[in-house]
């Protein structure tokens, strides 16, 4: 057994870590923090643990880090870095949850999220968990930077065909979907219930942050230079992300092609599974679950394909894949504490 | 005062219509029809009608079509243009809001909707009612067909652009996103409440019937042959439509100029508003009235745009923009009946 | 035309009068004021009021209240008096959407709001709005107190019953349920949208503002003295109210004849429909409009009864009913710039 | 390993059945039967399931029921005692979700279920599984009733105070609401989406079949001979259901002693919570987890109470609370397979 803290434990990404580390066979949950919320007992935080036995919701200053194997960190970008800078040495393992570590170029970082990165030595050690293209490095890393909800659900989608030249990297257009829970756990008039309920909305249109990273995932698991033309929405439902990947056929591939690569691509994976033809993937198939369910479709004009990618926004882009990292960091079976399927409905 | 019948009164659609029937000050509703649920009285098939005072709802072959003046068909395709030809020579004016006098080639109706046109007279008579690119043709007309939902939303965004030669029509990648209630009042599995809520999903990917509609539309309204890709989306919302266009912007083009057209092409217009650089349209500002809002934005890479556009699909994508049409046809105001805002929170 | 300012028109009862207004005969919108939000365009505040004309958005100071006729005051209680009281005499009418007039002793309001009444000279000329039993008051009447939403909805379930006798006062429990809009426009944890949807919950059990003003209402238009057991609920829409009211029959009365009792009261009520045996009420469709509709049901025992009525929150429950009022203090026909019916679906 | 047959896998129950069995480390699913939907395969009919190994979905008429040793008949009433009947000698364990076996009185079951119970031998062995309150009669059990959602939720709020004589059992007013899961899979106009989001309603009020089912609990579990007056409610949210009972004190008590026997009662129950005073229990907590959460409340007059219980009523009300009781039976920990917390946001 190994010992784990969740930093961040009052948001929803590190509830869901919560949820998924007592479930998981191989981890002990030692040691839970929060700021403005330190002091409180976890299950009045989220009411959902109430009966569970958990550890006191703490600042990082009083947890013994000595006693900590694994860190999963739920924290705000800036926060997360500066904190585990502090624990780096005293800890094992840090699976990183926040954006800090997930830009290799300092640069990139500094323009994409307004601050310049403090703690460059340790971003050059990271490595980039996109579970399903990075075990290798993954095994035995320390310190895993987890990939956004919207590079996950995207990556997943565009990898298989770029990698191996079957769409156009010049012309992709991805239109994105995320319930509100990736806004995070926060007051804001902006994700009240009668400002988000029954309606939807397009959002940082050619500005979302994401977009960098996924640039630079797709040169460094599929070897091209390319940028995504990215476009997110925020619709009425609490879990789940959808992308909707507009490509071009490279010549000669036809749409068939391209779906029998993404089966054989991901045919012996626990948790990404390419559906038939014609079956299209819903994001409530996944809800509560680190799964993933693609379909690739022909679209109206020759040459042309839709690639569909659906995920739980918390779970597989988010406390889920991070789970994943950590059981392949430690060359455990990736599904560990990660094998319930969707709750649906 | 006109007389009104509403054809299909026992969907919703033709709810809608009776709703803005009687608030409309010229109308008189004299007529409503069904088919399984004629018989009934109207406000136990539609509850929120309760205490208003209605005509009953009778099968079409029970009303003195001679005491009509006005016709909205919310009937089936198929259906529709069978009962409207045999009514056709009784009444003054046909607004027709099913699929049945869209296409006006009817070889493209046959291949579209899988069944031949029974009525290419009054096919060749009739107006493609998309209201604000249409009002020359709509004045005094005697059949109009009323535009889908999905080509209602999308040409209010691309048309003008495409006019005025400011994108690419070879490039045109429409994303859109529909509320439930855009699937009709029906028992099925498909559209239960625990099966489409709390999540997102696409549908009929490459294949939508209004795709076809909208090349026409472009054809006809913008002068350019081009095919739009398009994929329509389900929301879990009741009302509601959103459009994502990504498009490509013609040389020499900004975005700036780009959305400055769409603030003349519209400035005057009473449902379409063009809303500032940075402003965001949802749907649900929309709700339950015929306002249409669009937003101009950059994408990403240079040359790159896109352009979003919201209705509500049962008023502006359909019974709203009927009587608008209605309006039209003849010289009224063409915002009598429909001077309700949209209904937020 | 007379003159009507809303005051606190950022929040959802100050958006629901403007947009009633702007479909009144006999109102003309002519002022709008906010606290944090005075000089920001009232169609940034509230994006459904794009393209409409309306005037700026100022603070009280700024309105010159002399042209003024008519004030919708939507501010919260507290600020809501002290506001009418300085603009008191320079206007006709008053038609206070607050709790600051509800309560006919100063002492009770005290007690339920915690703070002492400043302006109880006022007080006592105010008249208590609860439409359809104050008409004769509300003829002329300068100062008019609406009722909560949660008194609306439930006086009109039970004071018929109780004004005839034929329902016990001593034994009234009131299963109410609401939708979010009641929370008001704030950012709040508790109403944030993961928060609320997908789930239900009690709220304030046995300790909601709005009993002592149920008990007041009771007393004041059926001469009872009694003490409603009342529990609220908050329910994952966004507008509506239901009050599931359980009841215990007089001697020898028979549920039909409650119901007939109810039917006969309301046969005339241009708003107040009592749906026929076997009919129950559902929030649905009496959305976005002043109706309210009531079912009359046996319950499981011999001698006792359920009585079920709906309302939306923000119209009948608060904005529209204040419009209602404002029409019968003039002595206008009350549905003017109310014939609305419910936006369903 | 025990081999565990699900029958009517195509249900909400039955997926919900699927999902809990392959989280079990006991038991391995061996059978899934459908009627209609026989053939499919069984992530074409629920999604979720997409990448897991799972049997065939068969009809009962091809399962080898030898080799069975535990059905889940999740079935509808009628056809569930007809096929219970016929595999009943062939299999060691019975547990059925239908209402077939709740009620003991034949006679009463006739009345309630409009059809004559035809295996009245088979119902007098049956144990009706409460769990929490019958787990002596559980162990070794063969045939085993789950009590409905709505008695689970009610008489867990209800049963420690009426055995213990703290409330009046002659009035018993219950107020529930449950979300739309609880209608079942199948094609209908009631429970279609436009039909039952974003609005509530009240449903079978006086009528509903659970009522004498819990007169019946609390007659065997309490001592009391009791009608409960029940009036359900159907709320825009997919899985959860919340008992609201209003209840008297019996004299001398109050409600913190009451308060403190419900938490002394279920002090070591590992599903069932009582929140400490003031907490209000919320359905979202327990949403997919066998957990239910209590609350008690004053009521505004002296000596009134208000108890409120929450359940999933998939979970606690249905699947979860089966394999519990079948945990039960076999003397196992009864959270195998169970220990999963609730899923929020």
């Amino acid at each position: 057994m190994k010992n784990a803290a969740v930093l961040g434990a009052s948001g929803y990404t590190g509830a869901e870590a919560v949820r998924l580390i007592l479930g998981h066979p191989k981890l002990k949950l030692t040691a839970l923090t929060a700021y403005s919320r330190a002091g409180e007992v976890y299950s009045d935080v989220f009411r959902n643990f109430a009966g569970q036995d958990l550890p006191a919701l703490v600042t990082a200053d009083e947890v013994n880090w000595d006693e900590i194997d694994v860190v999963f960190a739920c924290l705000p970008h800036g926060a997360s870095q500066e904190t585990i800078a502090k624990i780096y040495n005293r800890v094992e393992t840090v699976i990183d949850l926040s954006a800090d570590f997930r830009l290799s170029d300092p640069e990139l970082y500094a323009d994409t999220y307004g601050r310049p990165h403090d703690f460059t030595e340790l971003l050059s050690q990271r490595v980039y968990g996109l579970s399903e293209f990075a075990r290798d490095l993954l095994k035995g890393a320390k310190l895993v930077a987890c990939p956004g909800c919207y590079p996950t659900c995207t990556m997943l989608a565009l990898l298989p065909g770029l990698a191996e030249g079957l769409i156009d990297p010049e012309r992709l257009i991805v239109d994105a979907k995320s319930g509100v829970t990736g806004a995070g756990r926060k007051a804001s008039l902006s994700f009240a219930y009668s400002e988000t309920t029954d309606g939807a909305q397009a959002y940082a249109i050619g500005a979302h942050r994401h977009a960098p990273e996924m640039d630079q995932a797709m040169k460094d698991f599929a070897g091209v230079s390319a940028k995504v033309r990215f476009t997110p929405h925020l619709l009425p439902m609490n879990r789940g992300m959808i992308a909707t990947c507009h490509v071009e056929l490279s010549d000669g591939v036809s749409v068939d092609t391209l779906r029998a690569h993404y089966e054989d691509t991901y045919k012996s994976e626990p948790f990404v599974h390419v559906l038939a033809a014609g079956q299209v993937p819903q994001t409530r198939h996944v809800r509560g679950s680190n799964h993933c369910q693609i379909g690739v479709f022909a679209d109206r004009t020759p040459g042309s394909a839709v690639i569909v990618s659906v995920i739980d926004n918390l779970t597989k882009g988010s406390s889920g894949q991070a789970i994943q990292n950590y059981n392949l960091t430690q060359g455990w079976d990736e599904t560990l504490g990660l094998t319930g399927v969707g709750v649906f409905p």
